[in-house]
């Protein structure tokens, strides 16, 4: 049997943004609330590369899921904090790393292409 | 201020796996629990080629999320069903759907890499 319903593109899209290398990473560092400069969040994940860090930021700005604050202070101060939209992945990513938690191996390889 | 918590690479192994093109949308069909035939899988996607959806099979059944069940029948019924694990998913896989219902325009289009 089949059905009829039609499958929300959305979704994919919300599973494709996240899943991109550090992305959910990010993000969970910043849903986390005490880390919010660029060098904070570059210590706690060690192995991304300042640049790729610079630029995921910058998709996540794109996606309206993080916002650049900059505090006119000397020196300046830059933070990165989440949008309403950034803070609504709260229950999501929670179930994710539940089940991350649970289920995966972490000797095994996820089969990248 | 840094913490000294240690991010948990399982939780980013979680989405990357979800997030690869396709994949998430598979285990969605599959969790809907009525469709579970090669066929009627690859009907409701229907943007997903076959051998795109013989590999991501492939790829489930190895993090052991997707059982491929053989009935010797005449002629042969061959069904994917969702392992103990993949069931599992069906928390977070809500919670993201309803996020990217709530918050992604579907006219944007994700940055792909």
């Amino acid at each position: 049997m089949t059905t009829s319903r039609v499958l929300c593109p959305k979704f994919e899209e919300a599973f494709q943004l996240l899943g991109k290398r550090w992305t959910g990473l990010i993000v969970e560092v910043l849903l986390n609330g005490d880390c919010r400069r660029f060098k904070e969040i570059s210590e706690l994940i060690p192995n991304m590369s300042d640049r790729v860090l610079a630029e995921r930021l910058k998709e996540l700005e794109a996606k309206d899921i993080v916002e650049r604050k900059v505090y006119p202070e000397t020196p300046v101060r830059i933070e990165y904090i989440l949008t309403p939209k950034g803070k609504d992945l709260q229950k999501a990513t929670k179930d994710i790393h539940e089940w991350a938690e649970k289920w995966i191996d972490s000797s095994q390889e996820i089969v990248e292409n």
